[in-house]
């Protein structure tokens, strides 16, 4: 399978590439092109979790992940801000129930814990588009992501400390991506660091100019996209289990993984090629 | 509540703000503002961490939780030194005990991890304010604080194993913050690192002139005083907790800590505020 | 004792200090100065990771454990490339072994994962001289190292995801040294990085012109060796332990290692020449 994908922004340039799956009426749109799912957070200004948004990320993922010619997902937000986190006016307006909103909320905190499980669990790759701010659970979005490309104008912040609502589902996402000092300080003081610092402190990979940022999101998932879907697969889901072990029982679980991947067709193939000098053709399998 | 609350050093100039509650011949001076306690080591030059200034530390840290008005708790040393670690001709002078010394050694390990974990625990964030060399057990109380801020004068080192003692209960604040090849090298060769390097490393949030110090420290206090105690507590204490556990626990307990969180009061005049426009005023429940 | 090792580079020069233990026909050639070790790697080009380079190494690590005068080991290459990994045309050629080679590959992963443990496990701290490319299973003995310098001409790179076959076990190396964003960019795009990078992602502890490796790694080794042996290997066996528990297990575990460390000949004798200002004499117990 010749995997040729070309991502880069603004989105119309795109218009001929991208088969526009949904359109404005839907809180998030989809756009395909061969091998690659980008999800694009479509509800401007703020781009905000609400249920119907979350429910339509995990909708796009669980297609991506059943989609077998897929091999990288892209998460990106329209217009400028990339996420301002969870709905505050959804979540409010639950305050009128009978329970006072318990029900509500921990459906909504359960329901966002489950995207970002969706993420590191998804077969393929997640890469983070982050245009402009991303705040609280946008924040942890961009954490959750395997990887994250910031435009130099974009903004992180975990300011939940100012509104009386910790963000302690964000942390769970920023403390295993963050040392523990940093974390700590955009955890208590809720302030806005820039993309620079995000870079410094591990939440971002890299920091491109703003009309860039497609274009080295599209160099990302083009290079990944023409590996083997089961090594990264494979990969991936190996890495975030073997972190929570310790070291010889993850040294058992990876030795075993990559015997395992050894005798894949895709490993017989790509060394194979290497050793004979040639480009691998992969099955996937 | 009002809380305004303002730190800075040299500490002559804010004898008129702070209420001097103890001196001299206390090991710890503390220091009141409305808040925020401030315990500064006192015992020149070394700060040595005492028995006696280890109690002192423990007795200063339970009072501050007990203070339904503390916010924030700083801890920085008097004199050119912040600490430099264990009392050496304290531990020294048990070695005659009929035990060689064995329960007086076992009881002052004992003894810091106590008061390192009770930094961890304690219900406000603890600011380490650090204005010289912290070493061994003084660099530990750096790397257990929430944050921590220093001089460009600053200086750390973990030189146990320079004395046949290698630095193990600060390792286990030193590794939890640095990577794990920075922490080695500072245990493995007990070199002293510059501010910078420790800013680079993770141990410090910021290095700043000297003459900031107290400035920059009290910003911080300011910033993290005027939220809400209750919310400051609920993700400090989620935050260590977490930490610990594998992803889908963390995300599990965090998604019921934010449930209960947003049923608290102030994370609902938190949140009303915030969609009013209007400052909130906390209850700090 | 006396030690007053000297390591620098290229090997000609050293051969007047050096035993030289054992010559080209074998994959490893061992260096002893006072003190220390040095095994390079000594099959170039590659210095690919076989069976025999690998028996060779945990053989040398053994000897260098057994030798009660050992104080630091040195892993270094021969050649241009520290190490490209695997030995990937060993591992093909038992593709046509009766199990497809099911049996040779999970004894090469275990082997592997036996190297890497033995490393940790070393009484003495181990030094990585990266001089040049370090991939795949070279890149993670690199990681597994407990301090790594590198040449300004090294670089690094996990590129199995290019031939079908995830860098699977180096993660395991890799995730506990890299931070996560970093470590899922060198996994999943199998991209080189130069030194520096190196050094910001934390793989290597600093970076220095190839002409002054040598030199600087010797100061280290030097700095090391100076050391109690007995305080080192306290030290450096307690560091991982303690880095698989939860917090509070970790300072009681860390508080009873500290408290025998204190009541060992070596920390009387280091602490008390402290307080003497004298040089101390270590017996290493």
């Amino acid at each position: 399978m010749a995997v040729t994908p070309s991502f880069s922004r603004p989105e119309p340039i795109m218009a001929d590439i991208f088969e526009i799956a949904d359109a404005g009426q839907h809180p998030v749109e989809i756009q395909r092109a061969t091998g690659l799912t980008r999800i694009v957070l479509s509800s401007p200004p703020a781009n905000a979790l609400s249920m119907a948004m979350m429910d339509a990320i995990l909708a796009a993922l669980a297609d991506a992940a059943a989609d077998t010619d897929n091999r990288v997902v892209v998460i990106a937000g329209a217009g400028k801000i990339f996420s301002a986190g969870h709905d505050l006016k959804e979540l409010t307006a639950h305050r009128s129930d009978a329970d006072r909103g318990r029900a509500f909320f921990a459906a909504t905190m359960r329901k966002c814990s489950e995207v970002m499980q969706a993420i590191v669990r998804h077969p393929a790759p997640v890469i983070a588009e982050v245009n402009g701010l991303a705040t609280a659970a946008g924040c942890q979005l961009v954490a959750s992501c395997d990887l994250a490309i910031a435009s130099e104008e974009a903004q992180f912040c975990t300011p939940g400390v100012n509104i009386g609502l910790f963000c302690s589902t964000p942390m769970v996402a920023l403390s295993r991506n963050l040392s523990r000092k940093h974390a700590m300080e955009m955890l208590l003081t809720g302030e806005t660091i820039d993309a620079r610092s995000a870079r410094e402190f591990g939440l971002v990979n890299r920091v491109v100019p703003p009309e860039y940022l497609g274009t080295i999101v599209g160099k990302y998932a083009t290079t990944i996209a023409s590996k083997s879907a089961m090594t990264v697969k494979t990969g991936k889901e190996a890495f975030y289990r073997q972190a929570e072990m310790g070291l010889s029982d993850a040294y058992e679980y990876a030795a075993s993984v990559m015997t395992e991947n050894m005798l894949a067709k895709d490993a017989e193939e790509g060394i194979g090629a290497f050793l004979e000098k040639r480009k691998p053709e992969w099955t996937h399998e």
